[in-house]
């Protein structure tokens, strides 16, 4: 095997992480490696957390909201003046993906640990992200460019992209509005109605046409580029089993496309091409749908590091958080080549949230004790600690227990364990709902769609591959065990 | 890549784990994987053990030393049948290499957890091994059959295997009654002297001529095997950071054998033959010696899981105490062939030590806390919690710090911050040893050789590759400002 590069490192920088929880620990841990100070930040709501023990240096935001402490560019840039901050990392959700702020940023001359601006800029936008894509050659799901003004406009279009066809109010969500159309016959039946229902439900009439994904799969590849115009991928990502578009499991590799390497190649590749398109320059994600046939359509490009980048650093064996940092600093990478970069083994990340597992909605609380009894190989990035008050000002995720096997049943194998060994106490967790996936058929198979928890969903598709009710009842099952009932 | 084949795998058995420290913990948590019941054993002088929560039962073994507890087989086989054990896994040390116990066991219907005793017994004899060794075409170290009688004979020798050769008393040890000679001339003028000093140190003035192996590299390669016949090699580890034959820090690749495949495949699948030779079913090692020439000769088989057995998972993500457990019942291993088996990246283990940095002798004591910061990729296989006394009674070894990085720098930038990240109270370890070593430029550039720290070495032999008064000095300084002096 090549040994690489060696790179050159630049050290002894000031960092701050505006973030908190376990990816400012996580940004905290790469800091130190690479010789820099790590500057953490807290709030009066959290004095005690976690992250800072990880830190060299604390700053304090003043303020109660997040408008006024996470969010407030105005005083992290003063901040940033005031303890002479070279570089700035945002993590994920806040200010990671704004683009005043990281202009603001380069503006002032200090380092925006993320892509350059413009980046940002054109990806944080559904639209113009979508236009860019497809400009660059990148597939993005076929329709309609505008509202469709009758049926026969639409049974044209539908010919066009192929049946099914998703018949979509312009002004539309929350899967009101819409139906799945399998041939002429179906428009002629429902165009009027739907048009109707849009218009009684959003005040506007207006219909788009576009390809109904069957059994929709959500695909990421993981990109890492560095200032020099070197553009890499990491394999992919699944991260289809979801609820209310929340990622609550993903894997990597992903088990739909399984041995299918040529897939894997154009999947990965038309990343790349994408990123180099943009000039892109840091850790970034390329989201995507993939239908039954195999076919794939750009979603969005996520301009940050994201949740789930573990698994992918479990089995590439790189640390995407540092060399993330490399990067900004202008760095090299250390990567030689795409060839380079190998897969080995498979692993499973668990997103660990404070929720009730039945009704899976947030479930504030205080955190009393955690134990811990892993088995080997696993991974577990969190942010608890006795006394953590989980509220509803913050994401509901506490943890993210993440596990490698060498194959992907010895991965679920590892995951089965690790949450039998995992005790959170004080909190209600989805630990349970995480039980009854790792053992279900479907999920063990690695046969599921984006229909696994099915939810939210136009009628038509109401084709969930876990039935739901049942699953309620195991989770009851091991909650009524689990308190001695 | 290919998924590999679907494992059968026997689970619900009990089994024993008759072992202390990490390494019971770290067969616990391969026993609760698989689904089986973790016994462990404690004794009245660490009633608190940590490897004990990791268990589901725990069994007293009554009496205070060793010898009444840990290395007693009758009480043992009582206790399999007291509590209807089904495998006994011994992990390393204690009973771990003993013929008589692994037989007993077998003749009691107990699944050993290692190889077939008739291999504990061949590999466990230093003489025996050898000579089996040879006879399978493994290269052993050159050298006289018995005492040289005459420097005629020495002469007759060395030229046959090539000077430089060691004159050695049969008797000898401890570095004492050895020779290196370069030439006949050297044999002429040290024989009948060396001859003397072995008869005044050991009363047996006979010597040995034996080939002299210029900066010895000791390199190993890991062993599986199922009980189907099947043997497979995990690539190699590097080990020749020692002091008194006492491994301190190993490494995976060798960062001598580098990008030499071609020498990596034959000392790797020499080790296969032996293995295969004597029918081997288990995890195991290859020790073997390898010269500044590359040339490679047998040492020993260690028919047991190793200390340093961490190394090899990091890089392979393979979990060897799983597989070990599954060979032992008959199970798949789920390796379709030895070229599945691939390594990415390169791993580092850092034994640390109760013991004073300086005089590196066993400093007995009593945990009073521990802390950690480590980088991500950092693993620390340990038995340490507040209260913990390590007594000369046990091995001062307390704790295995390893890290996994992408490259081998990578790896040692890791561990560093790993060392920095790790704060022990109450016990003086050799942690300020290892910040030495692993800041040392032969160490960094991985030229090192046996010799790294001399010490019991011949005579001729004091070319150390680290100036170790120098290391004292620095280790002096890191205690000096670890302390506020």
């Amino acid at each position: 095997m090549s040994q690489g590069t060696t790179k050159t490192t630049s050290s002894n920088k000031r960092i701050l992480i505006i973030n908190r929880g376990e990816i400012a620990s996580r940004i905290a841990k790469a800091c130190r490696e690479l010789g820099h100070t790590a500057v953490g930040v807290w709030t009066d709501n959290e004095v005690q957390a976690k992250h800072l023990e990880m830190c060299d240096e604390w700053v304090r935001l003043p303020g109660s909201t997040n408008a006024e402490t996470y969010l407030n560019i105005p005083n992290i840039l003063d901040v940033c003046k005031k303890y002479k901050i070279d570089g700035v990392h945002p993590g994920y959700g806040f200010l990671s993906e704004n683009t005043e702020f990281s202009q603001a940023l380069v503006d002032n001359g200090i380092t925006w640990i993320g892509p350059h601006p413009e980046a940002v800029r054109v990806m944080g936008d559904k639209a113009v992200s979508k236009e860019f894509a497809q400009k660059v050659g990148m597939p993005v799901v076929p329709g309609s460019t505008g509202p469709v003004k009758s049926i026969e406009e639409a049974i044209k279009i539908g010919n066009q992209i192929k049946y099914p066809i998703l018949l979509k109010a312009v002004a539309g969500g929350g899967g009101r509005g819409m139906r799945v159309c399998h041939n002429e016959e179906d428009v002629r039946n429902n165009f009027e109605a739907v048009g109707r229902e849009a218009a009684a439900a959003f005040k506007n009439g207006d219909l788009l046409v576009e390809k109904y994904i069957v059994n929709p799969h959500h695909i990421e590849v993981q990109i890492l580029a560095d200032r020099k115009g070197n553009v890499f991928h990491f394999f992919e990502r699944e991260c289809s089993i979801q609820r209310r578009h929340q990622k609550i499991v993903e894997e990597a590799p992903s088990p739909f496309i399984g041995d299918d390497e040529d897939l894997r190649q154009r999947v990965c590749m038309s990343a790349v091409n994408l990123a180099k398109a943009i000039k892109y320059d840091s850790a970034g994600t390329v989201e995507l749908i993939m239908g039954e046939d195999r076919e794939f359509y750009f979603l969005e490009m996520n301009t940050r590091i994201q949740v789930e980048h573990p698994i992918t650093e479990e089995i590439t064996g790189i640390d995407l958080i540092v060399c993330m940092i490399q990067s900004a600093f202008g760095d090299d990478l250390g990567i030689p080549s795409q060839e380079w970069i190998k897969r080995t083994g498979h692993a499973i990340e668990c997103r660990i949230c404070a929720e009730d597992p039945i009704t899976m909605l947030p479930a504030p609380g205080t955190v009393t004790g955690c134990e811990t009894n892993f088995p080997q190989g696993t991974r577990f990035d969190n942010c608890l600690y006795k006394g953590l008050q989980v509220t509803p000002d913050f994401d509901p995720m506490v943890g993210k227990l993440v596990v490698k096997g060498i194959l992907r049943e010895v991965a679920i194998r590892k995951m089965k364990a690790a949450l039998d060994g995992l005790l959170i106490e004080g909190l209600k967790t989805n630990i349970p709902l995480h039980k009854v996936i790792m053992k279900n058929e479907v999920f063990v198979k690695g046969k599921y769609s984006t229909n696994f928890i099915g939810t939210e969903k136009p009628q038509e598709q109401v084709s969930t591959d876990m039935n739901f009710t049942h699953i309620y009842k195991q989770i009851a099952g091991i909650e009524a065990r689990r308190m001695g009932l």
